[in-house]
């Protein structure tokens, strides 16, 4: 490797420890930071941020990656390295700095009357902050378009799932819309009740459970922890992956499924290339697929009724016995179907109803076509077309997340994308490995992860987000697979693919 | 204040909010991070390192320098500012950066064969590592001398305990040498047989009691925590401070002793002046400072007879009643004197023995008047001489210590120098406020940190080392506070000013 390269290497190494430490900091303040220290925080993680963008986007990184070309000759992983590279560089140089410190700073003041507004259920409370950082969101989608060469929403949407378009989701999303609403219907009818846990749970003892269910995943805690915080998630870097976990007394099963949900995205993390540390080919293939290792976990693997059986007696025997905790009932809990207000408590089948709403609505605000003070009534009849339910009042409806108070518009629809990938990739290792019904009524992920970090994990940025779907389930994304497993789970009325495709 | 000045306070606001993420990585290195995280994290603390050491050295720092000082006018606080700001840029620019990174590497190395030198107690296997550092940390000591316009070793002084010394040093120490093996004596006849807590105590019960301590304390846990590491110690930064404890379920006191010493490091960083953050006026006024807050909360206050009684009840209220907790022997414990060879486990009255011991030898290495294969020989007639003890290996002898490993020459005086100044500061406070044994009775430190706000936290860096010690004690640092609250305590013969100076 020649100079030029080795600089570009050198300089994204340093952009990524740099974010590796701004990684450990934002985990700490979800998890430990004293309240008094948050303005200080904010310093700090602007600082990093600022630095990082700086070393990205500077005039040097474009001539390194001119020479560059020439140097790396045809060596598969070093040219999707510079191509990454390069991908990084020319967004970071799309948007006025100005634009996104005056983002940044709109954002923060949005985030704190957002949480007013929504506590208040006060639209319009929110309303004209929310108008400022969608003027905002429209210029930076400008500007990234044109530097990109995109549409402005796909300008946003290529930020968090590089290669995804608008296009993309309007085929997906279209017999989604069609069929949901339906598939929800007869599930509902068919499903029988359920046993709520009746008493309570000692914390301490959900999160030794956590740990145990956890490492039989297969999560390295040697390079990595689980902890506690009022929002799960899992941060740090692939050398340190930061996890978090909530446990509620009387619902442990939700706490538990919100970690297996996490240990899919720590798992993705701990599994990316090593011999491409801190360079943009060894990163997560975008936010679509991160989070189709999450829903794989949870809702495809974490609720199937054989993983849920031997759950069961983790359950017992961690927690003690609990009519909730028998075999069957514990699935029926696990595969509720309900037409619920709020995103995150959603199920599998009405999850991605949610997110066509949203996706709907944060394209015609992008595009011009929506205004904000018409957000709520197109939010209520959204929910009454797709769900069939209306929030009683805006706290449970359109100010119920905060994507749209920081600016992240493009980022709902990476859910569902990523739970269609989910469900065609389960597809696809079954093909491959057979039934995996025994691996799951053991608890015995290995072969699973394996194929994963064959096919996912272990390429990290090697292919594009679409070529890599392609060679790791032999098709492009469709809903195929998705609607399949609705089918065989939920026992709903089979879905021809002549009507999908319509 | 116009453009240079600002400039100035931007860049260095920039270095304090840099070094505040450097802190809260380096606690969370010893508190949380899993093993398979260090090689990362090293690398984002060399980053940050690196870039606040070229932000300080920068040219542009010295001209803006210049400017500033016709800028400011007479506010003694702006002077005082600018005067500190010039001192960390001169020394930052002193020594040859190549030479900051060999230092860095060697002694990265130096601090992995020291711990198992120590643990093998085979100092020939340190040895070749000690040479090497201490060849660099003399080409360091005579480049920073030459910038600073300071005697090499002095000029390594300077870095810990700014104003400092060795000459303060030689006339502070010749008494204590001289005076303090026969003290120890005294006290060591004079001393009461105690008994030792004769059953374990749950850490939970431990952690709660030293959580209630601190906050009688006055740490104010909005602006920080207290967690758990191998060493305790007191990081973050003003406004975040992470201190850290160590309980033994066997020896309840030893870890509340500990605390009450973080404690008083937390302290005089939540005292520093407020408007001043991030700033260097703001910051504290050396390591022999810091160390006289912590030994006066530990050791002057901590392990006084009023305040021993009040911590008694507090011991027998959380962990249950105990022989070793009746007043009387919680008295005992906490003053015993001993001839030990490990200076962390030295009690008030030999610890300066420790000290000097160090000071001796570490002088002789940078003088050139000693060599590392002579340290041995040196360090045990040392001991002898001082001491009375020999210690049976290098383990517990000269391989005890972490410091020179890590190239730290210069730090051990200041231990000592913190223990004269916190003796020198409660005989002033005493004069000012009156007989303390009523608030100690009752563990209320208001009147106390009130005082100590008043006269040193809260002055920052305005004053220098001198000066401070003079506006708060009324003279300048000697023995004699130190000696006499020696004579109180421990009943041993009270030694004549006259004697002191000789």
């Amino acid at each position: 490797m020649s100079r030029a390269y080795e600089r570009l290497c050198r300089r994204f190494r340093e952009i990524a420890t740099l974010e590796a430490a701004a990684g450990i900091l934002q985990w700490d303040q979800a998890v430990w930071m004293p309240a008094g220290g948050v303005e200080l925080r904010g310093q700090e993680l602007a600082l990093l941020a600022r630095l990082g963008h700086e070393w990205l986007a500077d005039p040097e990184v474009g001539a390194w990656l001119e020479l560059a070309s020439g140097e790396v000759g045809d060596d598969p992983w070093a040219r999707a390295n510079l191509r990454e590279m390069e991908r990084q560089h020319r967004r970071a140089r799309a948007v006025d700095p100005a634009l996104v410190v005056r983002l940044r700073e709109t954002t923060t003041r949005a985030e704190l009357v957002w949480r007013e507004a929504r506590e208040a259920s006060d639209f319009a409370r929110f309303a004209p902050h929310l108008a400022e950082v969608v003027a905002l969101v429209r210029e930076q989608a400008e500007q990234l378009g044109r530097g990109l060469g995109l549409a402005p929403y796909d300008a946003l949407l290529d930020g968090y799932q590089p290669d995804l378009r608008d296009d993309d989701l309007t085929r997906l999303f279209a017999p989604l819309a069609r069929h949901l609403p339906d598939l929800v219907e007869q599930a509902l009818a068919r499903q029988r009740p359920a046993v709520r846990p009746g008493r309570t749970f000692p914390i301490e003892a959900q999160r030794q459970l956590a740990r145990r269910l956890v490492a039989a995943l297969g999560f390295d805690f040697h390079h990595g922890r689980l902890d506690e915080s009022t929002h799960p998630f899992c941060g740090g870097s692939p050398d340190d992956v930061r996890m978090t976990a909530r446990y509620d007394a009387r619902d442990p099963l939700s706490g538990l499924m919100a970690v297996i949900h996490e240990t899919g995205h720590a798992l993705y993390s701990q599994g990316l290339p090593p011999h491409w540390r801190g360079l943009p080919v060894g990163e997560d293939r975008g936010i679509a697929v991160h989070e189709s290792q999450s829903l794989l976990l949870e809702m495809k693997l974490g609720r199937s009724r054989p993983f849920l059986h031997w759950l069961a007696g983790l359950l017992r025997e961690h927690l003690g016995a609990d009519p909730a905790f028998e075999p069957d009932n514990l699935v029926a809990l696990a595969q509720r179907v309900e037409r619920g207000f709020i995103r995150v408590d959603a199920d599998e089948l009405t999850y991605p109803l949610h997110v066509i709403l949203r996706w709907r609505l944060e394209r015609a605000l992008i595009r011009g076509e929506l205004a904000v003070d018409e957000l709520p009534a197109a939010w209520n009849e959204g929910m009454r077309e797709l769900l069939g339910v209306v929030p009683p009042d805006d706290r449970r409806g359109v100010l119920q997340d905060i994507h749209w108070a920081l600016g992240a518009f493009g980022y709902f629809p990476c859910y569902t994308v990523g739970a269609l990938l989910a469900a065609q990739l389960l597809a696809a290792c079954e093909r491959e490995l057979g039934p995996l019904d025994d691996d799951l009524a053991r608890g015995d992920l290995s072969r699973i992860l394996a194929w994963l970090r064959a096919h996912i994990h272990g390429l990290g940025c090697r292919y594009g987000f679409h070529e890599l779907i392609c060679k790791a389930t032999g098709a492009p994304l469709g809903v195929a697979a998705f609607l399949d497993q609705a089918h065989r789970r939920y026992g709903v009325r089979r879905i021809e693919p002549a009507e999908q495709v319509r």
